[in-house]
């Protein structure tokens, strides 16, 4: 396997996507982080910011206080790969139309087909 | 689960961005496609072909002639999925040493982490 696929996977995952659009905004808390991310589990999410840290997409800064405070914000080269994700994920969104009519009308072809 | 999604997916399979990268440069018979794209078995390459057809993002184009001519070409809507996901990709393996020195601290750090 081509050592870059692991990379790609880790940033087009269901919740890479999400996290980095997120993170593209503003830093965040874990707890907040759930919450802007929608749907995601804390073990997933920490799964997730685990991955994007060991790629060296997330920083993770835990402040020494009491109770512990722990942002997540993006590196410069998580700021370069939430970039790239984000404009593909929002050009399927600006697309899905044409690929629903080209599901459709494939669908009705092999309906047809002997 | 967001429609979109899928889509993404699709687009950023393994399959997926080796084809659709392949088109960007010309159209193939399945043959072709398969020896170019390299590692890919007939029926996975089948599948991905079949999935980026319904999609909309691929042309297959059967000519009525013995022995039978299948050729593959990208659509307009193929295309600029293939340009958005090849970007991507180039710019994976472009950052690909800066995520292997990222992981490499990870590692390090978390070794010495009781």
């Amino acid at each position: 396997m081509c050592p870059s696929r692991l990379v790609l996977e880790h940033v087009t995952s269901r919740w890479g996507v999400l996290v980095l659009a997120a993170l593209l905004d503003r830093s965040y808390r874990f707890s907040e982080l759930r919450r802007e991310v929608g749907g995601v589990s804390e073990k997933m999410l920490a799964q997730t910011l685990r991955t994007l840290e060991r790629d060296g997409f997330v920083h993770r800064d835990a402040k020494p206080v009491i109770p512990p405070r722990v942002d997540y914000s993006l590196t410069e080269l998580g700021r370069e790969a939430g970039e790239q994700v984000w404009a593909l994920a929002r050009w399927t969104e600006r697309r899905l139309e044409a690929v629903h009519t080209a599901r459709e009308s494939y669908d009705a072809r092999e309906a047809h087909t002997p």
